[in-house]
């Protein structure tokens, strides 16, 4: 079998994922889903034995599944049908040394968000992205839903004239109590996590989701973070006012308090010639408002959808699609990469030091009780 | 016919409501539509013509229809029929001379929001008020709602633990252009409508739900107001975070120039033990977020509601009821207060300051770039 | 004051609408809702004591509050200000008489559906109604609603093209067990409800919903009624297939025992040149399906609506109307014939010869389990 | 490798799923979500060189892209690593042949319903699968939801009481005029859809779901099927009267005309202690209506869902799943029925011949106006 990398399925492995694991196996899903991509190696723990079950579980070569990644990489290399890429998907503070390593190494990145966990980091990474001979791509999931992409080019077709308001929220509840899960301990401990908790873990998200879909950047913004439940080091509520850089006013409202919300991702966006709103629990449609009045709503499937969107979806109208095939696109984004063509809509290391950069401010200007601060990166 | 308040309708005159106005012919509804009072006079326009002209479409005696309120009270004194109270329904500027001349004439007064046009002006009322030997109400409309009570009296019954957040947001997009109506002319107008735009037209109800629902009063709050349409001298969009005294955290997003939005008045609040989501343009339905994650749908007329809820509503479940009998429930709670009753939930001039010093407070921290200021009544 | 009817409101009695009753509130609000109409009188019980009771709460002149229809039209002709017309919130096997009576003294008559209690009865009405002086109108309360006058212009100008298929279905769950109410007694009663349960309570609705807005006629139809609860005489679930004069296909179910649907009137229709979707219980907005795939939802107060739809609202976008507005759009109607004006709107005798129609044809359909019938007014 | 099942990944052909084909991709997916099944092999169209185009483009080996069924099941069965089994997923006049083949060869079947053409070959069929030494399964992929399977749990366990009605609905719009694509032309197309048009190609997964989310049989229907377009032999809309075999009642209404819709498959389901609610396009939601009238929106991942459902979602709470991932539920309880264990939540033979019978059924009594009539398997 060739090893032209346009005749065959692209190989990765994953860093993390191990057993307990709720994003190992959704990476795992999403590389696979369009069969351009097949994951065949891990160093899925720390620990060898944990690294094995995980491998067992992902049904791989058993000889595959590395105790760690510097002999992973090794391993590969030495291999004719080795590793074309690594996913990490590790708590934050890993993030750096693995991607450092692979790229190193010659082997592409594909990253969980945040870039790393702190934002010299993130400086630190981009100069290694910049110098390396492979790509690098993080995994802001949300930009891959059709309808999100919809909305970005319309906006950019200018079908909402200049935007001038943002509000973009993303609510959760299930730190709204003492939680004892493997899920939770790393996102509130500061020594894997990095400086934020909710700004970090999801806030980013909204963040990344708000300059994505806008084409715009955010210049300023103040910051309140809080901790809620007792105890807590890190925010578990955040709540931000933005400035853009065409002037445009904006919110970003983020919370893990929030009883009853399940991942409350919503985006809207108002111009002066119309508005748009999407919500990631109801991710087929967005609702546009047009300048005239009327209110449309867009769904997966229309006929008036636009390349980018239509390119995201593998069912006809009215099939819903969710969470793994958005995570898919932005996988299929990164096949085509690794193939030579174009990927201008996935998130790369520029964004990823957008969000550590937000992270920092936002943390830094709330602890300081700055008011408004300039958005460096 | 007996002149006891108990054995009669109640008799009201409105200041203001004339030709062009859209909240004359709400007050009219909502006072009349329980047949405990009726409209028989009015001041309806410092024009004499207008106000013969708004009287004859109101169908009231033609004598009663006067050029203004000195002729009125006078009148109306000489009566063995006359009113028993007024309701102000003229631009800000106009609320406090008109409720200081009625209520001196021993009239009672129900006021349109805010209660004055700026914070020493409402000062002031409460003094009149407090040394007044009639009553004083607010139309603070969106706490007539019954499923609006229903969440007051689930929080007070401490049914979501303890409140750690509130987002409460008002979304509009009527004034998103230039907008050429006298409805529009004199909100915008410093001179009619005080130092507030937005946050004075809208952001007032939304602070007032807030603190109604929740049975808390904001201690601090930081703000961002903006004119969004070139040329505006007062704010279109506010954007206000907030802290509550017990602790909890809060934002307030208010807006008029969100395209395709109409009335988006929603409150979502959250406790340690669960949280509660309202919109006023769905009215009838109050979500519940339980503590153990049942997402439960309330709906007027369930027979789960408390007395509360059951006492604003007219007809059984599944008939919707809106914004006129929202209305008409602060009506009927001033009745009661006029024949003697107990009216606890109609807001009064404690509320009114309390809107006033929210006004104020936001527009100066907004204009000093303030950071976080206490809110001071 | 001039008694010509354009230059006062128009005095009205209730017959019916004693304690206990939910509909003649119903009929007191909508009907004064405008300023238009006024509650004068009643004869609101066969019982004097508790009309005279009905009377006080009614607040209207206790001389007015009479112990029998044939007292009351005596008395009022006596009077200068005696009463316009009649409305009928009885059982339905008073209404023939009562509209009788009233049409025979000169007095017009609004009154509840069905018209009568048999189809014979409301083929007398239709005669007397032919002969008399006055007007006649029945109140299918949901004809009254903007956004279904909206529907029915667009449909009549052509915006979906022809007609094709046609849902409608009126969901309710109050009937689910064994219920002990007033209201519940004389509907499920042969005796005064007639010969159909559900399907002459909410089915007519529902049918006259579906002929209201498409303007077609149904010509033929299949009935399945049956009593879901033991001990039934009379149907409490309804199915029905349907056949209109232009050869499109239809549906109607009513239930009232599912349980948690509480008002749930749905009216689908669709043609060949897109669709519309109305629901009850959120009325302020219309589903339009656009030939070429595009969703809009139109809602109260948008400048898209026709003048049918405007005429019908009182309030500004985003400011619910609900079920009493829409009744009250029927008052309105109803006050601008008996002033001499025009109201193709309105329902009228044809409608009521129609309701009774459907009930008794698809109660003996079913019955016999005849298949296809016509249906023979 | 080893070859035992329980080992590796189980190894599947497509029949059909040919260049323009829709369902074939979706079946790759589906089977391969979960990394216990992969597509090796398939004739994928009766066209040799469009079967290697396919394979081809679904990164198959070459040599296993084959011209026709026989050619591959003896190809296949001369591997050491020959196919566990096929996916039948051709237009429904090659069902009978495709399963007949694979089974007699010792292979095992997953079919796309309708089961086959006719209501004989499904007898034929039967006869086969009762004899075959391996299992053979039907997409309906709607049972497949996590949310369906939730809801058939708490029927079974009694949490709505008895069933007392049943209301399923299927709208499309996409067959509303004259559509020139391979994936109507075949449905449309009696030589190769069989007698039923819209009743054949959804009206039986309507009817597969209501059976399968109650536990109870249809034993009578009363069919009115339509050709709404001009010039179509069969129906392109169907409205069906149930009654299940408890004495519930039902109704059945599918069509492919009603322009908007995309894919509205919904399912209400009453009984004499509560409600429920689901529908395809939002799947992740339930709406529950207890018998107390407290409705409650139960939604994927929550702590309350059963274990069928948990057993079918591969993400969090808020992370939206879809028509893939319901999909792969059934690949998942086939993949545990070749290893030997049991599936029992998977449609199969059986469900397939009531499929038939019911589109024959309902063919026949609509063509011959037979009012009601049993449903005879």
């Amino acid at each position: 079998m060739t090893n032209d990398r346009n005749e065959r399925r692209l190989r990765f492995a994953l860093i993390g994922g191990g057993p307990g694991s709720f994003i190992g196996g959704v990476h795992r899903i999403a590389a696979e889903l369009d069969r351009e991509i097949e994951l065949v190696a891990g160093a899925f723990s720390s620990d060898a034995d944990r690294s094995a079950q995980a491998g067992a579980a992902y049904r791989i070569d058993p000889a595959r599944a590395y105790p760690d990644l510097a002999t992973m990489l090794a391993a590969e290399a030495a291999r004719p049908d080795g590793i074309d890429f690594v996913t990490i998907a590790t708590p934050n503070h890993h993030h750096l040394p693995a991607a450092r390593a692979a790229l190193e190494a010659g082997i592409a990145v594909m990253s969980d968000k945040p870039a790393t966990a702190t934002l010299q980091e993130a400086r630190d990474l981009a100069d290694i992205v910049a110098g390396a001979a492979v790509p690098y791509a993080l995994t802001y999931t949300y930009s891959g839903y059709p309808l999100v992409r919809e909305a970005r080019a319309r906006i950019a077709a200018g079908e909402i004239g200049q935007v001038v308001k943002v509000i973009v929220e993303y609510s959760q509840g299930w730190l709204a109590g003492a939680v004892d899960s493997k899920q939770a301990a790393w996102r509130l401990d500061p020594g894997r996590a990095g400086a934020g908790g909710c700004i970090a873990d999801i806030g980013v998200h909204a963040f990344h989701l708000a300059e994505f879909v806008t084409g715009l950047h955010v210049t300023q913004l103040l910051a309140d973070l809080g901790s809620v439940v007792p105890g807590r080091t890190l925010d578990d509520d955040a709540q931000l006012l933005l400035r853009f850089d065409n002037g445009a006013r904006g919110a970003l409202l983020a919370s893990q308090v929030m009883i009853g919300e399940r991942n409350g991702l919503r985006l809207r966006i108002h111009g002066t010639r119309g508005g748009m709103d999407w919500r990631q629990e109801t991710p087929n449609r967005l609702v546009i408002h047009h300048g005239d009045g009327r209110t449309e709503i867009v769904q997966a499937g229309d006929a008036s959808l636009g390349s980018d969107a239509m390119a995201g979806l593998r069912t006809p109208g009215g099939h819903p699609e969710g969470y793994l095939e958005a995570f898919a696109n932005l996988y299929r984004d990164f096949a085509t990469l690794l193939r030579g063509g174009a990927a201008p809509l996935l998130p790369g290391i520029s964004d990823g030091l957008r969000g550590m950069a937000l992270i920092e401010t936002a943390v830094h200007a709330s602890r300081e009780d700055s008011g408004w601060v300039h958005l460096i990166v």
